[in-house]
C-alpha cells in the first residue's frame, strides 16, 4: 500500500522545486511580474494535476524526472485560471491559499499580466528545445495538444464562461454537470493523460486512464462543493461558503451534503475499476483517488 | 516587383478565410465566448504578422498552405493581446478597429476569458495532430517555442508590463527601446522567424531572417507612433492621439516627426541590406518592409 500524505509530500516538494527554479527571478526587466507570478505560482497549493500526471506516467513504468516541464507546465495553467478568475470582473475574490489575491496585490492590471504570462509560460516550458533529448517529439506535440485542448475554449475556459452564465439562474443537474466537467474536468483529464502520453501508455492503456481521470474530476469538484459548505476559513485558506451567498448551485443543493459525499465515494469506487488492468505501479494513482474524498481542504 | 496592394490582399484574404473556419462557432456550449472570440479577430486588422510568417517561408522557397496554422497563431496572440490591453486596468480603451472595444460590447469578464481563449488556441492549433503529415515535428516543437517565447514574459507580456510602469515616468530612449524590442518587435520577430523554421531555412538564413525582423519591428513601432500623433480617428480606426494625453514618451518626443519618419527609413534600409543573400522569392519581404513605413493605419 502508498502512503498517501507520504507520497503527495515528496512528489509535491519535487514539483515545488521545479517551479521555483523555472520562473527567472533575475532577469533585467520587469521583475514586478516575475514577482506577481511567483506570489500565485509558488503561494502553497496541492499540486495535484502536476502529482496526477507524475503518478499517471510511473503506473505505465516510466518515472522519469524529464516529464516534470510538461507537469509543471499543468500548474502553471492551474495558477493562471486561480489568478483570473479572482479578478473584480470575474469572482471577486479577495483572498486564495490563506493569503490576499494576486490582484489585491499587485492590483487589476498586473494581475491579468501575470496570468497571461503564466498561461502563455506553460507552453514556452512544453516546447523547451532542452527537452529534444529526453522524449519524442511526437508525445511532445500530443502532450501540448491534450494542454491546450483541456484549457481553453473546449475546456476550461469554456467551463468558467458557463460558469460566470449560471450564476443565479435556475440550472438543472445536467447543467451543473456539463460546468464541471468542462472547468475543472477537462484539465484534470489533461493531467492524466499527460502522464499517460509521455510514459508512451498503448492506446487501451490511455483509455483506462481517461476513464480514471474523467471519475476523479467529478469526484474531485463533488468535493470541492461539499468542502466550501462544511470547511472553515482557516482549512480552505479562502472565505467558505461562497456559493451559497452567490447563489450558486452545487452537488450539494440537488443532493444535501450526505448525498454528495456518496456520490463522490461511488465515482472514486468507478475510478479505481478502471485502473484493474494495471498493476502495482498504478497504487499511487488508485490511493490519489482515495485521497481526493477525504481530504480537507 | 512586387504589387504590395494586391499581395497583401491576397495573403489577408487567405489568412481571412482560415481565421474564420478555425474559431468554431457552431458548439454547443458557450456560444457567446464563441462570438465574443470572433468579434475580436474577425473584426479587421492588417494579419501584418502571418503576413511576414508566409512571406519568409515564401523567401526560402516554401509555399506550402499548411503554414497557416501557424500564421494564423500569431494573430490570435496579437488579437488577445488587444483585447487585455484595451481593458479598464490596462490602457482603458473604448474603440479599436472602429468598433466599441470587447470588453465594451461582452463585458469585462468575458473580455478577460476571450483573450485567456484566443492566447490558448493559438497553441492549440500549433499542435493540431492534423499537421503530423504536413511539418517536420522538430519544426512544430521550435514554431510553439518561438511562439511562446515571443508572446510572454521575455517577449510581449514583458514588453506590456514595462510600458504601463512608464506610463508618466521621464524614461529615457534606451528604455523606450527596450520597452518596443518587448512589446511589439518580439513577436514580429518571432512571425518572421516561424516562416523560416517552417520552411527550413538553414542557420545562416534564420540568422538574416531574424536581423531583418529586428530592423522591421523597430520602423513599425516608429511608424505606429508617428501615426498615433499624425493620423486622424477615421484612418486609424480608434482614437488618436491618445500617446500625448497619456504623456507617453514616444519616438517623435525623442526626435520630432520627421526625425522619427527618417528614423524608421533608415530601418528599413538595413532590414532590406539583411536580405541580400536571397532571391526574388524575398520580394515581398522587401515590399512589407517598404510598406510598414508607408501605411496610413
Amino acid at each position: 500500500m502508498v502512503d498517501i500524505q507520504k507520497y503527495l509530500e515528496r512528489q509535491r516538494k519535487k514539483i515545488d522545486r521545479f517551479l521555483d527554479q523555472a520562473v527567472p527571478n533575475d532577469q533585467a526587466a520587469p521583475k514586478i511580474l516575475y514577482e506577481s507570478m511567483r506570489y500565485s505560482l509558488l503561494g502553497g497549493g496541492k499540486r495535484i494535476r502536476p502529482i496526477l500526471a507524475l503518478a499517471a506516467a510511473e503506473a505505465i513504468g516510466s518515472q522519469d524526472d524529464s516529464i516534470l516541464p510538461f507537469a509543471a507546465a499543468l500548474e502553471f495553467i492551474h495558477t493562471y485560471s486561480l489568478v483570473h478568475d479572482d479578478l473584480p470582473a470575474m469572482d471577486n475574490d479577495d483572498f486564495r491559499r490563506g493569503r490576499p489575491t494576486n490582484h489585491k496585490t499587485f492590483g487589476e492590471g498586473m494581475a491579468i499580466l501575470a496570468g497571461d504570462a503564466l498561461l502563455t509560460m506553460a507552453f514556452e516550458l512544453c516546447s523547451n528545445p532542452t527537452l529534444e533529448d529526453c522524449v519524442p517529439q511526437d508525445r511532445q506535440v500530443q502532450i501540448i495538444q491534450e494542454l491546450a485542448v483541456g484549457s481553453g475554449h473546449g475546456g476550461m475556459v469554456g467551463g468558467q464562461v458557463l460558469d460566470i452564465q449560471a450564476e443565479n439562474q435556475d440550472i438543472d443537474l445536467g447543467s451543473l454537470q456539463t460546468i464541471h466537467t468542462f472547468k475543472t474536468g477537462r484539465l484534470i483529464r489533461a493531467s492524466v493523460r499527460i502522464g499517460g502520453i509521455f510514459g508512451g501508455a498503448t492506446s487501451s492503456q490511455l483509455d483506462s486512464l481517461t476513464g480514471y481521470s474523467e471519475d476523479i474530476g467529478l469526484a474531485f469538484q463533488i468535493a470541492d462543493d461539499v468542502l466550501n459548505m462544511t470547511g472553515t476559513r482557516e482549512e480552505l485558506g479562502k472565505d467558505a461558503g461562497t456559493d451559497a451567498k452567490r447563489g450558486k448551485k452545487t452537488y450539494p443543493t440537488f443532493y444535501g451534503i450526505e448525498g454528495a459525499r456518496d456520490l463522490a465515494e461511488q465515482c472514486i469506487r468507478r475510478a479505481i475499476t478502471r485502473l484493474e488492468e494495471f498493476d502495482q505501479k498504478a497504487d499511487p494513482l488508485r490511493a490519489i483517488a482515495e485521497y481526493i474524498i477525504s481530504r480537507r481542504n
